[in-house]
């Protein structure tokens, strides 16, 4: 995979050469190019921002600079056989960046990011762009960053990760928090390593048993009481056909019951419910 | 305010020394200490992690270095007279940092960051110092990274942003998108600034009129406008008092009206609705 990233902080992307992503580059799955907008302007000062049409506080970032920039970075890609190129544009007014984006972006040959500073680039760019090549505009979450480039360094990560042969086997992406399978759409629970016993803290006896099917349940009833807890949305979101009779007796001991149309909510116990059936498995194991 | 953040890629955090975060170390607003997690390692290997109890995929990080560091770290803090420490662990299991965490974080004197490799850092360091100081698990968004340190970047940023005296003229956060305020809620539409002329494309011509009165409507009409394509989820939770009667015909020509709540839904037009008034001011003028 190609990715050109083009900034006035070339700086800021130092930690493309760090860690997982530095070592993708080193072994070659990924070819990483890193450009200074400011070498694509012509003026003493090297002007990339200007004054906004209709007034306003801040500077927005100019159309030429922008287009000498992605027009030399393509040639240049083309030229040494790179295809289909798609634009990504950091801001806070984007779609949503999520694991699902990170999959379908992983699979794409050849990604340009264009993260800006101040109120961001002039819109004709994304408009111009968007006639020859895909354009993504997103945002990695609700806040607001000082530019695109922190964002970038996250995007880029989040897809390297996921390209053929860059995780090691001291990583794994098998039991990611919102990765695609049975832990789908639940936050993972709490882990534990050596020592058994830390100031004073010991480890769930459940861990230590060796049964393997009880491990899988509590860790199954520790993601779903960390979703309740830390992200009812994603509780709120799931096929309830997704939960199993175990599954429904841990939701209802921590107040969720079925909504009118099956999906989960937090509720009073509904007149009439079934019982919920055994506590969660090892739940009095809880840590803490 | 001071910053801590102890991880066994200390380069990663080089960007704290770029641009605004960077200014702000140097004008005297932020002091940021990175520390590398290794430091309190005693084992020729510098080992910080183990394979995790219950078995499975991945490594966890281990309790003795976390609880060292944080040690020393928060003994060294107290020394300097710092008061109040935090500590924020990134994670994709935590709650969703967003514009109002960023906020609230801004308030207190000292954050502690442990940004996580592998599968995390063993429960019992979470267990133990949040009997000590307030600990915030916190996830930037619903994607997995290589590890913690691009969300530290993040956060930081986020933060650091809000301090006072630390943004200047150039940059502004009064019409930020998920700021409070007029905009709370909306995406920023599209910036515009010279030439007026760009590669066969203008500049909508409102922006061109000096009328601030439509100028702000057309501003309002874009964002309502990009928030219903890009993010229909926060144009669902925005309290229909705050829409005054242009947003809501806006929003009919977009094909959302009132649900039974009140509140915003793309629906077809329901029998009996009022006419939605005069199509969005300076909509003809859309750029593209």
């Amino acid at each position: 995979m190609r990715l050109d990233v083009v900034t006035i902080f070339p700086e800021y992307l130092d930690p493309l050469n760090v860690s997982l992503v530095g070592k993708a580059r080193a072994r070659g799955p990924l070819d990483v190019h890193v450009h200074d907008l400011r070498r694509w302007t012509h003026d003493r000062h090297n002007t990339v921002d200007d004054t906004p049409y209709g007034g306003g506080p801040g500077m927005v970032m100019k159309t030429c600079p922008w287009g000498e920039a992605i027009d030399t970075v393509t040639a240049d890609g083309y030229e040494q056989g790179a295809a289909r190129p798609a634009l990504v544009v950091p801001t806070p007014s984007g779609r949503p960046f999520t694991q699902e984006t990170a999959v379908r972006l992983s699979r794409r040959p050849w990604l340009i990011f264009t993260p800006a500073r101040y109120e961001g680039i002039d819109r004709r760019v994304i408009d111009e762009y968007g006639t020859r090549m895909p354009v993504l505009e997103l945002s990695i979450g609700d806040y607001v960053l000082a530019g695109g480039e922190a964002a970038v360094l996250v995007m880029v990560e989040a897809v390297a990760r996921l390209l053929p042969g860059v995780l090691g086997n001291a990583e794994s992406h098998r039991d990611d928090s919102f990765a695609p399978g049975a832990m789908a759409d639940l936050l993972e629970g709490p882990v534990y390593t050596k020592p058994p016993m830390w100031r004073g803290r010991g480890v769930p006896e459940v861990l230590l048993s060796g049964h393997h099917g009880r491990i899988a349940r509590w860790r199954r009833d520790e993601a779903l009481r960390r979703t309740a807890e830390h992200r009812p949305d994603l509780v709120e979101r799931c096929d309830p056909a997704a939960f199993d009779k175990q599954d429904r007796a841990t939701l209802a001991a921590l107040g969720w019951w079925p909504g009118d149309d099956g999906r989960y909510v937090r509720a009073p116990r509904p007149a009439g419910a079934a019982d919920g059936g055994p506590g969660p498995a090892g739940g009095a194991a809880r840590p803490g």
